[in-house]
């Protein structure tokens, strides 16, 4: 099974925005084991969206467009499938009452133009929107299904993963799919790690590997292709276990999960709980930490102590100690831990303190430089780091690394 | 001049990695006024990169390749260019010599593969890689211009920058450009700003208005194309100046700014300082506001407080007040922004209070409902919010609103 993926906005063309929805939509359908050949972008534009349609259409038997199903004048999806099928519509009620309901939480009126977005073609497969206004709908063309998904990725990304994955599986010929597995590595350069697996960077189909280097990990991808899961998973497992016996412990999380997902879990695991005193991080870790649901278990309070006072007031950091060694210091970073922690009764005390940057840096105390500290029941730990990159890199990479302390702490613990 | 852009790569088919590359080459070439009417993506296959470039180049002046131009297997782009144009190759000693270089910098000898990318099309413009080892290039087949560019971002951008744009100005039959102005809304939905500016969305090539809804924010987008910068901004500025009378106070930013630049300039110009307490948002704000270099000058501190003993500790809220109306109230988040902005001595006490979900919601008290609270010199104001949505939706929603509320104030202050 062929699928083409059309992303429709001006905005992606122009470059004002980056587009993640066809990197998530590929993944997911290669999942599913459905070919992707081509993606293609064109702007708020209904002809060009035509004739992007009309040449996917004879190639594949999916033919996914996303974006363009709000209520405004640049939304022109919804109107060039019609177009394009020589369909009629018609008003969904279950999706009117839904958009109506959106607004009525919000103590607001539905505008009239809204009512456009509950217009489905007739005969239309209806994919609900569970997190925001326009549903998205598989329709039959000719010898394809056109399928229409959200633009926003906060909306695309549920749609593609519980309407449109059970819609292609009922539709599908025969099953087929292409299974990965992503083993994740902080820490640690790429060509380092790939020196540690190189025996199995040159597998073949259909089984491959492959690394991929994001801004504060490394990602070792396994992948096969089989009629199905089992299958797949019998293919990828020796290789994943070769893997995993040579990384070992460096390996802090599998495929989507992400390093505060990890943590949280060993936290909880442990019942054990934390404090926070962040200062260059600004915040981050906190916010990391949060994302995960559940997190007011085991986080019991997160300071973000800027200023010198601050330190001194909140985290009972002595004036001192400062003033001999500097907020960017490891005595400083210790001393914010421990302060932090007693302050909580936390388990664990965890403090960051370091240069951001742009500015602040000095020959001894560069921008970058930055101090992480861990407070336990038998001590204070203190790392000392040299990050890279602009102020967002390095609050990025200190972030990472200090989840990347406590993970290691908890696993050892 | 028309431009189509074609990304060439398996792993953006399969979404492995987000394609930036489009995004970055759509932005310089909309500031070199070239229309690009398409973006495509597709695997590395010498057969469907031809028909791409098959179907591009009787619609555009420019083709432009992205990627394939290494020296392995997998590297396809070359081959395909010599082959739709039936050209000729030779290698390029310069280029030649350049490799070679950079392999003995590091200490080592060129494999005999690497050659390959010093071979260019007879006739080609080459295009030297500044960052990495392949040259880009670009060459006229028919009534096109085929381009190639490498596919590492790092090496891309400036090639686009560089050697492109000078090529591009070389070559275009009359100097043009596309200028865009963008105004930011935020706390509005997208159909309500709409209605407010629907007399301006009908506006006519060479001035068009779009809106783009994103997560927590409206964007207005004015464009012009002229052939000078001085001409677009005539025809942009009677538009902007129309819209902002119509959305005055409501408009927050403008172009590429975001909220907590905006802020953070309004600290700076009314010598003010902030201490926040956050709990539903979890550390978003201070990480937000920290993003912005110099946000030590006013931000004194942040307190993430997630359970209700910091609340009571850390913020000096009184327990028979969270007893009485529940750590999710008007009254606690008052009172959580009137103890953080007492114990740090600042100018404005910001508390944000709320059920982020996807657990713990009640009836009375459901997911998404949001206390936002700002104290400062003459009282305390709190806001109510029901914002919809999944954790993360929420707590980007009730940072955004947090700011904006402070925006305002500081605006009227």
């Amino acid at each position: 099974m062929r699928a083409e993926l059309i992303a429709v906005g001006t905005e992606l063309l122009l470059g004002r925005i980056i587009n993640t929805n066809t990197a998530i939509l590929g993944r997911r359908l290669a999942e599913l084991g459905v070919d992707v050949y081509r993606h293609v972008t064109v702007g708020d534009n209904v002809e060009r969206l035509l004739d992007a349609m009309r040449e996917a259409a004879p190639r594949a038997e999916l033919v996914i467009t996303i974006g363009g199903l709000g209520p405004t004048l640049d939304d022109v999806t919804r109107d060039a499938i019609v177009r394009f099928g020589g369909l009629r519509t018609y008003v969904d009620r279950t999706v009117l009452a839904h958009i109506r309901r959106r607004y009525r939480l919000r103590g607001l009126a539905m505008p009239a133009a809204d009512r456009c977005m509950a217009e489905v073609p007739e005969g239309a497969a209806v994919f609900h929107n569970h997190v925001g206004a326009a549903p998205g709908f598989a329709v039959s063309v000719e010898r394809s299904w056109i399928i229409a998904l959200p633009g926003p990725p906060s909306e695309m990304e549920p749609m593609a993963e519980r309407n449109l994955a059970s819609f292609i599986r009922r539709i599908r010929p025969e099953p087929s799919l292409i299974l990965s597995r992503t083993l994740k590595v902080t820490g640690m350069v790429e060509s380092h790690v790939h020196r540690l697996i190189a025996r199995w960077m040159t597998a073949q189909p259909p089984v491959t590997v492959g690394i991929y280097a994001g801004a504060s990990e490394v990602d070792i991808v396994i992948t096969a292709k089989a009629s199905s899961r089992a299958r797949a998973l019998r293919l990828i497992q020796p290789v994943e276990r070769s893997i995993r016996r040579r990384l070992g412990p460096r390996l802090f999380a599998t495929d989507q999960e992400e390093l505060e997902s990890v943590v949280g879990r060993l936290f909880v695991r442990r019942r054990a709980t934390v404090a926070i005193a962040e200062s260059c991080t600004g915040g981050l870790i906190s916010h990391r930490l949060t994302n995960v649901p559940g997190s007011s278990r085991y986080l019991l309070q997160s300071v973000v102590a800027y200023s010198n006072t601050a330190k001194e007031t909140a985290l009972a950091v002595p004036r001192p100690l400062l003033r001999r060694h500097g907020a960017v210091s490891a005595p400083v970073a210790t001393a914010m831990a421990r302060g932090i922690r007693d302050a909580n009764g936390a388990t664990l005390g965890l403090a960051v303190t370091g240069i951001a940057g742009p500015g602040g840096g000095t020959s001894s105390k560069p921008v970058g430089l930055v101090f992480i500290a861990l407070s336990h029941a038998h001590g204070t730990a203190v790392q000392r780091y040299r990050f890279l990159g602009s102020r967002d890199d390095i609050k990025r990479r200190a972030a990472q690394a200090a989840l990347e302390l406590v993970r290691t702490h908890l696993t050892n613990a």
